[in-house]
């Protein structure tokens, strides 16, 4: 039972029981691909404007790619869409692990969920056939338990699961879907979407053959990746991420106590080499993948951290730990377990208890809210306790749930000034004060703060991959971090074409081979005749069909801004003399748009649809042209 | 002595005979290439807006390309560019032969011709050196004495010779340089920049040898187009062009009587495989081309064809013969050696005969103006005097010697409507009614009416790499001839950035490599870290540098449109109830420039330049922004 790049995609409806299966043609892969672009396709198709994110109309697409179960470090990965109810927008989040690559070995590219249904169930995908069963027995357990009820039960111990826990089932607006118990699909509350569907988890087993055109380049591209681990991935593959909180406080790029500060004594404690020297027992990999990144550790008293839920990333390092002031480790790593536990996505759960401690700091929020924690910054026990309320929205964690754009018109008071988000969504633990054309990428990625829909701004000069990229691209010098100019606008849009493709071919980001080698990783997998070209185009064509739902569902260039602190400097640190500039970032938002071929409001324009081959959407966008 | 992609510019200044070397960095050659790239880079920063294309200010510029020289078919040409004579716009045509490849050899990427002698003179370029000699013994001359005497008095029968005749010389407007006697940069009046500078020659010997990156890919590439050259290549090889008249006839897009008829009866007569079976004594090939479409043939009495001038391309045939209503093979190869005696472009010259016989037949003119010859279709012996007429500016040939243009201008009459020509360059041999995106070209060429900086509208289905190229640029469909959807415009746009890399890289359209083996050509000579995204970016780059010359030089939207006579159908013939439609050629044109990033007035703007790399170019749009 072989699989080429294009498989199946598996459609079932939670409400009627419906389950049918769709293949799509060869140019419906090359024009979308799978991930990030299956989802744009099929939201901007079938979600019409101003649902209810949490109602049957919503649509949960878990989408592999078709790089995805090829025999390659990176092709593990899926993606999870929806209409986000934490944003009201475009809503999708990419997953590591080796969920997708057993989908895809079970014959399936996608899976669309729609409707809803009354009582508790799971979906039992194996090898091209698919199955609704009973989850009342797994409701409101957490997901460690219920990986291993489902797994006892179907008999199977290779079955593959991605389900939700509490956070999930509590519709906690930022709840992510946990796949492997490790990995998560953590932004724009995926997880929330799946909850309100009563669908529980998402099983899978295939023993099919993933289809490869060119098996001899493929083992040449991880030969020479192998060959050149030290070089190119030492500290990944060594300790993972989350390597130099040192260098994150020196440049400023460490969020500290909820973005406002930039001193921070304890970042040593969160380093990712010392998790390797302290709590590590170990590291592991997805699907395939020589690099090894994922943690393992292991905590006994008082923390008890169970390691089957692998360790903290940098992103959950930062949310939970330094943006909350917290240099306890251990504490942290807690909080990551627990946000695995029960599907809460780290970030933004580490960004709204951030937002409730300086409230508290502020007398926003006082001990009676806070059901009597002192919730000031640095406070390692309380911020454990409140991962826990959000989870079962028990007291404050019942207004935090909402996120931290909600919880702030809830509470007033002036808190709008420290909920730290773009469009809903939490910023994840990247300076846009430092650097500024992923500060413009939070302003315009269609799911809000977002690193993964962005640039990663390194200044272009350290990354050899991104070098080496972005010359292949034709930008030939390296520019500055601070540079808002049009050539970095221009590098911006490139290399976030780039990354959109990333997120909808299915290639883990951090793979270390530039973007020829993956345009060659393409070609040898698909046996496609394809070239940057037309992949480029691809990335430019999903983000437009990204802009144009949330247009339609009522988004303006007013919401395309950066909260208000990112103008000013941080209190201390290495960023306290410099910030954005308003005018700056206005000026280069506006290139931006033109340069997207976008009118003044970040509109589309026809020609633009039309060069991308997706005349089709113009219905979307036409009455917004008068 | 190695050159690499990256030689050497020499600029003489033939006014006060300096002499100066130039060594552009990498940066330049990645981003303008050679060839086309270098002429609009070099007119558009150095030749200011308004000046007289005979004038001393105006520069002529030969360029060889990152590909020249370099051991694989199709990389022996330049390209010659200047403010064209005949279209007061961008100058630039290429020609194939030997001379490109010599030049580079020599160690010169270009040469910048300056200022303007007193004198006749020539240049002798020789391994890095150069030399303005004396030529007041040349002046007078034909291109095949010329070059003998060169050849003999620099004392080396493999000097290579670009060289003008009494075209060039007396000004002919569309007199084009003539290279290896047999070879043409034909378009857009280069002969007569070069006659107005009283430069008779450019002679060029090298003894250095061309680097490449990657040998053993070019020549896996050599071999695999020598293995199938049959199936690839066949009636190029084997007859060179002009194969299939008859279906020129059938499908109506042999140009008939000034482009007025379709029906010819005579066209089997002006078949390359007549040609073959008569006139034919061999075949020759340019610089390291294994192809060797170029026809050598011999005529004795009455018309005496010298072989050493090669025998008549499609065009030639098509211009000259059916064009003028002439089926006699014996004259239209006369007229193709005199065209090339005295270098002057056989299709600008066949397009002004041809429009001076439509006028004889509509009484605009009559015997007393041509000299008592009867100068209606058909007559070929007339034809191949107006030839000669033209060259000296003698009798009618003294009008006809300003293209058809001015010539109407002068006539008056309503001969405006017999005039065939965009912006002043005569329609070449292509038909716009049939081929509607090569139409749109025609419209929006920066050099006018041209199908070198075109699309090849072969429907998209008859040629393999065609198709190839524009599958890996996402182009999934083909896309009929008559088309003018938005998903033509896209192809078009596409396909037109790789003509334009022709262009400047300086490979052969003729070969039948696809886009994705000439990207691997380029990285395999030049070793850059490349992609078909920075080339087809360098395509979009040059055209929107040369759309801004002619901006700067007054042309509007206005000048972007075709003869009235293609919007109606042709007098006979298969396209006698069908022709262009204007709205729907409007509409195309208006989605065009907006495809482009261009405003409604064809204008680009400024986020576009920026994209491209080029914002140093806005100050000179940036006044017809109101």
């Amino acid at each position: 039972m072989p699989f080429g790049y294009n498989g199946r995609v598996l459609r079932v409806n939670l409400s009627d029981e419906r389950i049918t299966i769709e293949k799509p043609d060869e140019k419906f892969y090359r024009m979308y691909l799978g991930g990030e672009g299956f989802v744009a396709y099929y939201l901007l198709r079938e979600v019409k404007p101003g649902i209810d994110p949490f109602g049957p109309e919503n649509k949960l697409i878990f989408a592999a790619g078709p790089l995805t179960g090829a025999p390659i470090p990176g092709c593990g990965r899926n993606s999870v869409g929806a209409k986000s109810p934490l944003t009201g927008g475009f809503g999708e989040s990419e997953v590591g692990g080796s969920w997708g690559a057993e989908l895809k070995r079970a014959g399936l590219d996608a899976v669309i969920i729609e409707g809803k249904s009354s009582e508790p169930v799971y979906l039992w995908v194996h090898d091209g056939e698919a199955e609704i069963r009973d989850a009342k027995h797994l409701w409101g357990k957490e997901t460690g338990e219920t990986q291993s009820i489902i797994r006892e039960e179907l008999g199977d111990k290779l079955v593959r699961v991605a389900s939700i826990g509490p956070g999930g089932e509590n519709l906690v607006r930022f709840a992510c879907i946990i796949v492997d118990l490790r990995d998560a699909a953590g932004r724009t509350g995926m997880g929330a979407v799946m909850g309100s569907k009563k669908l529980k988890a998402v099983a899978v087993r295939g023993r099919g053959k993933v289809e490869v055109h060119n098996p001899e380049r493929l083992r040449d591209l991880t030969r020479w990746l192998n060959q050149n681990m030290d070089k190119l991935a030492y500290n990944l593959h060594n300790y993972g991420t989350g390597v130099g909180m040192d260098a994150g406080v020196a440049s400023g790029n460490l969020p500290v106590r909820n973005f406002r500060d930039g001193l921070f004594a304890g970042h040593e404690n969160l380093d990712a080499r010392t998790i390797k020297r302290t709590i590590s027992i170990g590291m592991e990999g997805c699907y395939a993948c020589s690099i090894r990144c994922k943690k393992i550790v292991k905590i006994g008293e008082p923390w008890n951290v169970d390691p089957s839920y692998g360790g903290p990333e940098y992103e959950a390092l930062a949310a939970l730990g330094s943006n909350c002031g917290v240099d306890d480790l251990q504490a942290v790593t807690k909080a990551n377990e627990l946000c695995n536990r029960y599907s809460l996505d780290a970030i933004s759960t580490g960004v709204a208890i951030a937002f409730a401690m300086e409230c508290y700091e502020n007398n926003i929020l006082t001990r009676k809210d806070t059901d009597g924690l002192d919730l000031r910054f640095g406070n390692a026990e309380a911020m454990v306790k409140v991962v826990e309320k959000i989870a079962y929205r028990k007291g404050v964690g019942k207004i935090l749930a909402e996120g931290v754009r909600r919880a702030s018109e809830i509470i007033g008071g002036g808190s709008e000034r420290s909920a730290m988000h773009v469009k809903g969504l939490e910023v994840p633990m990247h300076e846009p004060r430092l650097k500024r054309a992923l500060g413009l990428g939070y302003a315009v990625s269609p799911t809000g703060a977002d690193h993964a829909h962005n640039m990663h701004d390194t200044g272009l000069v350290s990354a050899g991959p991104m070098l080496s990229s972005l010359s292949s691209l034709g930008i030939l010098e390296p520019i500055p971090l601070e540079d808002l100019s049009p050539g970095k606008i221009r590098a911006f849009i490139y290399y976030v074409n780039w990354r959109v493709l990333d997120n909808s071919l299915l290639i883990c980001v951090f793979l270390p081979w530039d973007f020829n080698q993956k345009t060659d990783i393409v070609t040898a997998v698909t046996g496609w005749n394809t070239s940057m070209w037309d992949l480029m185009k691809t990335g430019e064509r999903i983000t437009t069909m990204a802009r144009i739902f949330n247009l339609r569902e009522g988004f303006t260039k007013v919401d395309d801004w950066l909260p208000e602190r990112f103008f000013s400097p941080k209190q201390d640190g290495v960023l306290s003399k410099t910030s954005l500039d308003a005018e700056n970032l206005r000026n280069a938002l506006e290139l931006y748009y033109e340069m997207m071929g976008w009118d003044k409001r970040g509109v589309p324009i026809r020609a633009k649809l039309e060069e991308l081959g997706i005349g089709w959407t113009y219905e979307y966008v036409s009455n917004m042209f008068q």
